[in-house]
């Protein structure tokens, strides 16, 4: 049951196996997308959700691929059956392909596809019950972070400040602005109504926070304000949590130290994991 | 006479074998830094100032390497030798190495080495002589340009736009002020006096651009003025150009569609470009 992984469209038992050209643009430039896509009880939960925006983030970079939606589904089945891993992150990326180094796009490369699957971190599925800490980082992403792209040290160096301050996520702030979180999206819920920053290029639109905003707030009567807050609002709003495709609605209970509210996990938030948690009970059921 | 490459210190006679693993982070997360030394009359010019911010990045990126500077010469030395190429771009990449994907840094991961060796665009060295037309393009990139990192999407699309336009070089703007081309630093010339974007966390700190700024202009007395500036005091400036290690010093005769000046090279560009190919020819005599 340990991770395996596929190279397009080839199954890939031993992931130390060497498959990529050194001169693959996504080696040397970054130069590709990517997805992941949680798999509950041996079943995928939200992969078409994450092959249209898969589909988008290629348009953008004008990457043309041969694969249709139809194709990744069946890699992800395959992936799921050849592995045997029931609770499991499916990582797939689509790079530019091996072309000469150059900037410009290349004429002839062919985009790849590689996947792996491995299970999903216990610490994440830990925090959604007891809550986590997370700390506030200056944003230092590009200005397309509407499109999953590899260029991720941003992201990364953010989680790694997360790391060393010991609490589970890196809260970015831009120009004032709480942006969203190192691989999740960030709400304050302050007098039961959820903000969130909106959707604009300094965020990517997590398909967790599109089911929160578009479909269990809307059940819930939950009111939703898609506007830009800042770090001060977000320390003396009620409740917080983010949001991910692995960690679904996990609660914030504490910011750079401080309590969030009562540093409890508050009413809000519980209703929101709750419903989460019985969405992803309808779609993925055990057996 | 073809391009070679080397991983890790063996050469690659064929640049499509397969030499990384899926999970390398350079692959997935564009972690890594890389350098490109420019190579006349086979020899390396500027080796060591390249090695040295090679080494720089590596340290803000906290990528730990067992080479020395003397290793990485010999590798350059080699490539040269194997390849018989003259005038050459080497590019030397070294990203974290392989582990699983993991937005932290990795714990054992051993840093991966490539390099490849290939011609020097011919373009580039008549750009040089005839001069080149730039548009202007919008500051995508992250805040950390000072680090020479794999995270090269904004560079990218920065370039694939001046292709689109028919014109050599993008030169980007960041909150009104230009900060440098998509891979060159650019320079405006008025009354005599350079001027170029100060080093900061915006721009790389480009070995030609310390050329120039740190020797030539001083010995051929002329003022720099290391100050932000916007895009209407670079078409109304006297000349412009940019600097780059394939590049060396390329005026820059227009700007989106209007001429620099009177859209010839100028004086003192020409001074410049004159003083660096003495430069090199010192440093990279022939035979």
């Amino acid at each position: 049951m340990g991770p395996i992984g596929l190279i397009d469209g080839r199954i890939v038992a031993d992931l130390s196996e060497k498959l990529v050209e050194m001169e693959d643009r996504g080696y040397q430039f970054g130069d590709g997308v990517y997805e992941v896509t949680p798999v509950f009880n041996g079943r995928c939960f939200g992969l078409q959700r994450h092959m249209e925006r898969l589909f988008r983030s290629l348009r953008e970079m004008r990457i043309t691929v041969g694969y249709s939606a139809e194709d990744l589904y069946g890699y992800h089945e395959r992936l799921i059956q050849e592995s045997g891993i029931v609770d499991a992150g499916i990582y797939l990326q689509i790079t530019r392909g091996f072309a000469p180094r150059n900037h410009n796009f290349p004429d002839n490369a062919a985009p790849r596809l590689t996947m792996t699957v491995r299970p999903i971190p216990p610490s994440l599925l830990q925090y959604i019950e007891t809550g986590a800490e997370a700390i506030v980082v200056p944003d230092l992403r590009w200005l397309r972070c509407d499109i999953k792209s590899l260029n991720l040290l941003g992201n990364v160096f953010a989680k790694e400040q997360a790391k060393e301050a010991g609490v589970f996520e890196a809260i970015q702030v831009r120009d004032g602005a709480v942006t969203e979180g190192s691989s999740t999206n960030f709400f304050a819920v302050k007098d039961g109504v959820l903000r969130t920053h909106p959707l604009s290029n300094l965020i990517l639109q997590g398909v967790t926070r599109t089911i929160v905003v578009d479909e269990l707030a809307p059940k819930l009567g939950l009111k939703v304000v898609e506007e830009p807050f800042g770090v001060d609002f977000a320390t003396n709003a009620d409740e917080a949590f983010v949001t991910g495709s692995l960690c679904n609605v996990t609660p914030i209970t504490g910011l750079d130290g401080r309590p969030v509210g009562d540093g409890r996990i508050g009413p809000v938030t519980r209703q929101l994991v709750e419903a989460f948690t019985a969405l992803v009970g309808q779609a993925c059921p055990k057996g």
